[in-house]
């Protein structure tokens, strides 16, 4: 506790613009990253990386991300808009730096797959593109967008209607091992991470102790 | 790819329930994980686990949780509506285990606190307990909630207005190192895993190859 900082309201006003974006990005935690993949109606190809994703449901399976419309999410967001639909491609080792690239604010005419070296795959019938280097890949289908009216962002909910995962990842009781896919986890604007899971927990219940979870694996 | 399995929505429709929630839980990747501190107007300490931090904006600086009103949140939920205040603190090794006890489902008159020997601590004309033994906690004044109509959810988004954290952990340009704080990150609904940074990455630009950047703390 001691060697605490303590920072209020007055004290963040008083911050340097960029070293606050960085460090009130940093208080979130450890963040959900994925390339989104969209497509505009003429067909040119969209990749952003976000680090704003959230779990909304499980029945219906919904998934939001945070959109900022005035930042390069705004390629997306019209994408999304227009056709209803986009791809979320989790983020291994191999990609992270070419998925950070795609932050680059490229003109609406190029393709951040292009610009990056990523390889677009199309699905029949699917107008958004995936990522084939990717293990973990979603197929989205816009649910609502939710305006945020404090600052302008929007909650974008989508449906998840097609899932490719790595079959040896999943559990005998519907875990998905992402660590073992490879996945990894961000910080702030900038910072990549692998983890290293402590163990998986009981489901909790009062006067009894949570006990580790053994990992099953159902091939 | 080869090894990759397809599930449609059909699929999602057939699995049995639990196998589906641990499954969609585990889809939008890492999770951000933190301990939800509030207070009843009587005083009664409620602490409850959340998986779904989400970072809102900078300036203002906002922070977002899903809560389910159905669920072991409500008391959460209620008492954040009833004083308008919370805390989040960051969760580590040392406390997880407790962390993950708090999602029992513990009755109203009883406190997460008391229940999981984590220590509350209370300051002057702040409605709401932190965690003493978490080393990165925030203090939240509500600052809107907008429900989410496709399943009966909520964003809860609160303005960040107090914040305490390792001095030693501060960079010189803002970026906090929560790996160094000890942050854990969360998968599915019971996953607790430590990280290990890969490196931070400079600002993107077209047309340049992002490079890596060098942690440097401000003491």
């Amino acid at each position: 506790m001691d060697a605490n900082i303590l920072f209020r309201t007055e004290d963040l006003e008083h911050m340097e613009q960029r070293f606050r974006t960085s460090f009130i990005n940093s208080l979130s935690g450890f963040k959900s990253i994925a390339l989104i993949g969209t497509m505009n109606p003429e067909g040119q190809h969209n990749l952003a990386v976000f680090n704003s994703l959230v779990h909304i449901g499980a029945s219906p399976a919904l998934m939001g991300i945070i959109v900022r419309p005035d930042s390069a999410d705004r390629h997306t967001l019209n994408n999304i808009r227009q056709t209803g639909f986009y791809t979320i491609n989790h983020i291994h080792s191999g990609i992270y730096r070419q998925a950070h690239q795609t932050s680059a604010r490229y003109p609406e005419n190029s393709s951040e797959f292009e610009a990056t070296g990523l390889t677009p795959v199309l699905l029949t019938a699917f107008p958004a593109p995936f990522v084939a280097e990717s293990r973990i890949r979603l197929g989205m289908e816009l649910a609502d967008i939710l305006p945020i009216p404090l600052n302008g962002t929007h909650l974008v909910i989508g449906k998840i209607i097609h899932i490719s995962v790595p079959e040896n990842c999943i559990c005998s009781d519907g875990y998905l091992d992402i660590e073992k896919a490879g996945s990894l986890t961000g910080t702030s604007l900038d910072g990549y991470h692998k983890t290293s899971r402590l163990e998986r927990l009981t489901y909790a219940k009062p006067n009894q102790s949570v006990a580790s979870v053994e990992l099953k694996y159902r091939s």
